[in-house]
C-alpha cells in the first residue's frame, strides 16, 4: 500500500491542514490524509494538547505531526510566501467552526466543514435549532457535502458542509424514494456507537455505564431533523414540507451506525420496482452497496461505504430501508476526504480503499 | 436474603418443575425459583446434559438440581403418590412445546410455556406463521400472560401463555394509547442484546462477528407482529385490525431491549393528556415505571420492571414511545414467576425484588 | 425475596448509613444494604448530587433515599438523641477517608471503611505509598477485613479496613500456600473490568478507548503491593520479606477480576497435596468456591463469591492458582456487607445469597 | 491508496493463493493480498461454502473471488502451463496442513504455513504435545517466521513456519533479554480477544458467554509452551533448557493481544540497561515499536505493529515486559504477508502500513 510519508511528493500535491485534529472526527481526517497518496497533511492543529504529537494521543493512527495552534495570521504569512495550505478540514463545534471558515477562505483556503454551520440552506431553520449564526453571509456559497447527491456542484466549491453521520445514512437510504415522490410520510430510527459522543467523558461514554445499554437521547428534538428534511424537499421539490419523525440512540460498541427507515409510501411499491430505483440509483456508485440481505454496521466497518438494503412489506404496505455505514468514515472523516478528492479532481475512491 | 434452599418448606409450598432448563430462559426460570420464597423448585430438566447439574452449565446461577429427562409417566406416578409437582414452566421452542404442555395438564399440572404455542387466540393466525398446530384444543383454555393486562384471569389460568420478549415490551408501551383509541398507525423499532438469540452456536452470537456490529434481522416478516396485533385488538376493540409495522435489531450487549413505538395518534395528543394517560395506567403497576428521562435499558437489568417514557413530538405530531426491558427477565422468565406468583395467590412481587 | 424496604423493622434493627454514595463502591453498597433483612440503611450522603435520589443516578440500584451532606455535627445531635447511626460505609478515596472515620468512631459508630487508609498495620510502609498518614493513632485499632482470614478478629472490631479488591482475589487464592509456608517467590498478574476505574470520566474508561483494548496499568508499581505483602507475611510468619511481583491490566468489561498467581513453590507439590489444602481451606467456606474448571469472572459476576483454582504445573514445577471475583461485589460492596454481618452477629450470608 | 484490483500487473507479480480461506486468519490474509501491489491473489480455497463468494462470508473484507476446492492436481496442471501459483499461504488446522504443504511443495510452490507443523525443530517435541506428524521429512526444511528473529532465512526459505500469536508476542518482547543471557526464569501471562479462539461456535465465543467474562483456559498445559522455549533456547544457547510458564487467557473483545512477562533476570539489570537492550534490539525494525508508556493494544488493533515496554521492577528486582499486538494481524495473517514480503524480495512493509 503506498504511502503518503514514504514518497518524495511531486511539487503540486495539495497541502492539506486540520483544525481541530484531536477530537475523534479530526484525528481520523489526519490519519486518512497522512496515508492519502494524493494529499499532502502540512499540519493538525487543536485547542488542547499543544506540542505533542498527535500519535500520543490517538497512537494506532501513527500521525507523528506535533499539535499546533491554528494561527491564521502565521498561515496568512504561510500563504504569501506560497507555502500556504490548499485546504482545510475543520473539525469544530457548532458555531465556532463558521469564524475559522470564513478567515480561512479570506486566505483563499478550501474548507470542508464538519460542523453544522453549513449544513443548511435556511437561515431561519438554523437559528431556530442552533441560535444565532456566526457567518451568515457564507451560508449562500456553501455546498452540501453528500457526493452521491452533489458530485458536480462539490468539485467546484470552496465550502463544502460535510454532512451529520445521521443524515449521511438517512438519505443514501431515502433518496431513490424522494426522487420518485414516494414518500408520505417516513420514521427514521438511528442507532449509533459510541463514539458518536466524541471524545467526551461522561455518564454516556463510560464503559461501565454506556456498555451493556441501549439509551435513546434527544427524545422527539433531534438537530438532525431539519437537515434531513431540507435535503429531501430538495429530492422532491414537488412534495415540500415533509416533517421526518427521527429518534437516536446510543448502542454498546464504538463505531457503527444504522439509520432502519420506515416509509409510509404515496402509492403501492413493488418489491420488484424497489429493486429497480435502488439499482439504478447506486449501480455506479463507487462507496454504495445495495444489498439483498440485512445490512450489519459490521459490513462497512472503517470504510467509506454504505449498505443499503430496501424492502416491501406486504403485510403493511410500507417501505422498510435500512442503511448502514461507519459513523466516523463516511458518516465523518473519510466521506470529508471523498469530498476533497471531488474538489481537487482526484479519483473519487483514491485513498479511500 | 432469604432464599428458598436455606429453608425448611411449609407443607404446602407448592413444588414447580422447569421443563428445558439447560437454555438461557429455562435456567434463569430455575435460578429465580431456587431462590424463591414461596417456591419449591422440584426438578429441573433437559433434552441434553442429563445427569449434569444446572450450575455445571450456568455456574452463577447456583442450582444444584441434577438435570433430568421429563418423562411424564413418571410424574404421573408421582402425582398419583401425591408427590408431583403442582406447576411447570415449559421452556421448549414452538410446537415443541404445546405436547408436553398437553401432557402436564393431563396430570392436573398447572403451566406457564414460554413458547409462542400459546399465545394467539386465532388458530389461524398461528398456521399462517407457524404451521400445524399440535394441540389446537388448548389455545381456548390459554390466557396471555402479560399481567398488566390480564392479572385476573391468569390467576384463574392453568395455562399461562408467557409473552414474547418484544410483545411485552411493545404492549406495556402502547397498551394506554390502545385502550384510549389513540392509534392510527404505529411503527415498533426493537433492539435486542444477543441473549435474545438464545444458546445458539452461530454466526449472530459469535463474539467476533455479534461484537461492534448493529444486525436488523427477519425484515419486513417478524412472528412477534401477530402477537401485538391480537392484543392491541383486544384492547381497542373499537378499530380492529390495526396493522403493525416491527422491525428487530440484534445489538452488542448480552441483556436488555427496547422497543421504540412511533404512533400516529388519530387525533391531536398534548403533553399533559400523555402524562395523565401513563399516570393513571400504571401508577398502581409494581413493575411498570413511568420514568421522564429517556430510559436505557440498564436501568432495568436484571430486573422485572418495565420503564416508559411517552413523548408527544410538537414537530410531527406523532406520540414516542420508549419501553426499556431486560429480555431474559420481565421478557421471559421473570415475567413466568409473576405469573406464577398470580397463580397461586402469592404477592405478585414475591421473589422479585 | 424479603425485602428491607417492604418490611416493618424490629426495634433493634442496627442503622446503618453510606458516606460517599455516589462513587460505584457506595452507591452497591447503599443497594445491598437497601434490600438487607438484617439492617436499614438510614441515610446515604455524597459530596455532590446533594439533593437528588440516590436511584437518579443509578436506576438500577432503586434506592429512593435522598443523597445528603454527611454533616458530623448532625450525627452527634442524632446520637445524642438515640437516634443515631450503629454502624457506617465509609466510601471515600484514601486519605479523604481516615479524618471521617476518626469522627464516627468518637460518636460511637463501628465503621467498615473502603479506602487503604486502614489496611496497613505498617505505617511507614503507608508513608512510603501513600504519604503522611491523616490519623495515624488509630492503626493498630483497625481489623482487616478479610472474612476468610479474620472472621473472630472482625466480629469484635469497630474499624473494619476492608480489603482492596486485588488483595481479596490474591490473598484468597494465596492463603493455603503461605499458611503452608510454600511459597518462594510469587508473580501475581491481575485483570479487572473498567469498574475497577470507578466513576471517574476520562482515557480509561470512555468506550471508544477502553473497548476493545487490554491495558496494563501502574506497571512495576502498584499499591497494592504492599497490602498484600503484609497479610502474607502474616499467614507464613516464619519467611517474612517476601517480595510480590503484582501487575494489573484493564479489560473490556464492567464487573469482574481475575488474579493469575504463578508461585514458584519452597518445595515440590503434588496435585493430590494441592487438592487437599485447598478443600481443607475452604470446605466450610459459604463465599469460597474451589473448582476443578478455569475459574471464569462471570461464574461469580454480582455475587460475593471467589471461585478459585490451584494447579500443579508438571512442566515448570510451579503452581498456577486462578482466583475469580467481582471486583465491585466480593472485592469491595458486598464484602463490606459480610463484614457488618460479621460484626453485629448476623448469619455471615445474610443479605448476600 | 493503491489497491490490487483497481491495477494491471506488470508480467511478473507473484500469483498467490489462499488455501482454507473461510477461517478467520485465512479470509484476513486474502484481504491483505487483495489489496497488496506487489502480489496477485489468484485463488481462494476452502473445505466448506465452495462457490460462494469470500465477501459473503467476511462483507468487510471486500474478496469477491468465488471460493474453490483445493484440487492439487488441477493446481499441477496450470503449474505445467505455466499458470499456476508462485506461493501459497495455507490455513489448515495442525496436522492437516502438512500434507497439502507437502503437495504443493512438489509443485515447487512456496508455501507459508499457518499452522504448528512446522514451528518447531525437534520432532520429538513435536509429537509430545501434537501426536505424530504427518510429515518429518520437511522439518528441517522449514525456516520459523518471525521476521525479526530470521529475516535472511525467510527470504531463502520455501517453507516458512508462521508462528503462534502467542510467541510471536512472547518472543518479540523476551528476545533481547534471551540474547544477553538475561533470562534465569520466567511467568508468561497472556490475554486474547475472542477472534483467538477462530471461526469456533461454543460457548468460549458466543457473546452471552464470552462477554463480561474473563477465562483462562489451558492451565498449566499450552501447546504454544515448546514453540517458544525452542525459540529461546536458540536465542541464549549458552544456557539451553529453559523451562516457561506459560498461561492463556480470553478477554471480552474481538481482536488483540497482550503477553505480559515476568523474567527473573540472571544478574541485576538497570532501568538504563534495559532501555539500550531494547533500543538496540528493535531501533530499525520496521514493526517493533518499544514505548515508554504501557501499550495497550488498541494501539496496535489492525496492525502489523509489535508495541514493547521494559521495566526494571526495584521493588522485586524482576523485569517486567509487556507485548502487544493483534492477534489476527501481526500474530497471524499481516505477520504471513510480512513472511511473504521477504521470500519474495519486497520492502518488508509493501502492503502493510
Amino acid at each position: 500500500m503506498a504511502s503518503a510519508h514514504d514518497q518524495e511528493f511531486a511539487a503540486g500535491a495539495p497541502r492539506v491542514i486540520v483544525a481541530g485534529a484531536t477530537g475523534f472526527a479530526g484525528a481520523l481526517a489526519a490519519h486518512l490524509l497522512w496515508r492519502h497518496p494524493g494529499f499532502q497533511l502540512s499540519a493538525v492543529s487543536g485547542r488542547a494538547d499543544v506540542g505533542r504529537r498527535l500519535q500520543e494521543l490517538y497512537p494506532r493512527y501513527r500521525v507523528p505531526l506535533a499539535i499546533e495552534q491554528l494561527e491564521i495570521e502565521r498561515l496568512g504569512a504561510q500563504a504569501a510566501a506560497g507555502e500556504g495550505p490548499d485546504a482545510a478540514i475543520v473539525a469544530y463545534p457548532h458555531a465556532a467552526a463558521a469564524p475559522t471558515v470564513a478567515a480561512l477562505r479570506e486566505l483563499g483556503v478550501r474548507v470542508v466543514d464538519l460542523s453544522a454551520d453549513f449544513r443548511l440552506r435556511s437561515l431561519p431553520t438554523y437559528e431556530r435549532w442552533y441560535g444565532e449564526h456566526p457567518r451568515p453571509a457564507l451560508l449562500a456559497e456553501a455546498v452540501y457535502g453528500l457526493g452521491e447527491l452533489h458530485r458536480e456542484r462539490i468539485a467546484g466549491a470552496d465550502i463544502v458542509a460535510n454532512p451529520g453521520c445521521y443524515p449521511t445514512a438517512s438519505l443514501l437510504g431515502l433518496a431513490p424514494l424522494a426522487r420518485a415522490d414516494l414518500i408520505a410520510d417516513v420514521v427514521i430510527d438511528a442507532k449509533q456507537g459510541i463514539s458518536g459522543a466524541g471524545r467526551t467523558f461522561d455518564e454516556t461514554t463510560h464503559l461501565s455505564m454506556a456498555g451493556e445499554n441501549i439509551l435513546p437521547y434527544k427524545v422527539a428534538a433531534h438537530r438532525h431533523t431539519p437537515e434531513i428534511e431540507e435535503q429531501l424537499d430538495e429530492l422532491d421539490p414537488a412534495h415540500p414540507g415533509l416533517r421526518v419523525q427521527f429518534q437516536a440512540h446510543l448502542v454498546p460498541l464504538d463505531q457503527g451506525e444504522l439509520a432502519s427507515c420506515y416509509v409510509t409510501p404515496t402509492r403501492a411499491v413493488s418489491a420488484q420496482e424497489l429493486r429497480e430505483l435502488y439499482h439504478d440509483a447506486y449501480a455506479r456508485e463507487p462507496f454504495v452497496e445495495v444489498v439483498a440481505q440485512p445490512p450489519g454496521t459490521r459490513d462497512v466497518q472503517e470504510t467509506n461505504y454504505c449498505r443499503v438494503l430496501a424492502a416491501a412489506d406486504a403485510h403493511t404496505g410500507k417501505v422498510v430501508v435500512l442503511a448502514a455505514i461507519d459513523n466516523l468514515w463516511k458518516g465523518t472523516s473519510s466521506q470529508a476526504v471523498q469530498n476533497l478528492n471531488l474538489m481537487f479532481g482526484l479519483p473519487e475512491t483514491a485513498g479511500l480503499l
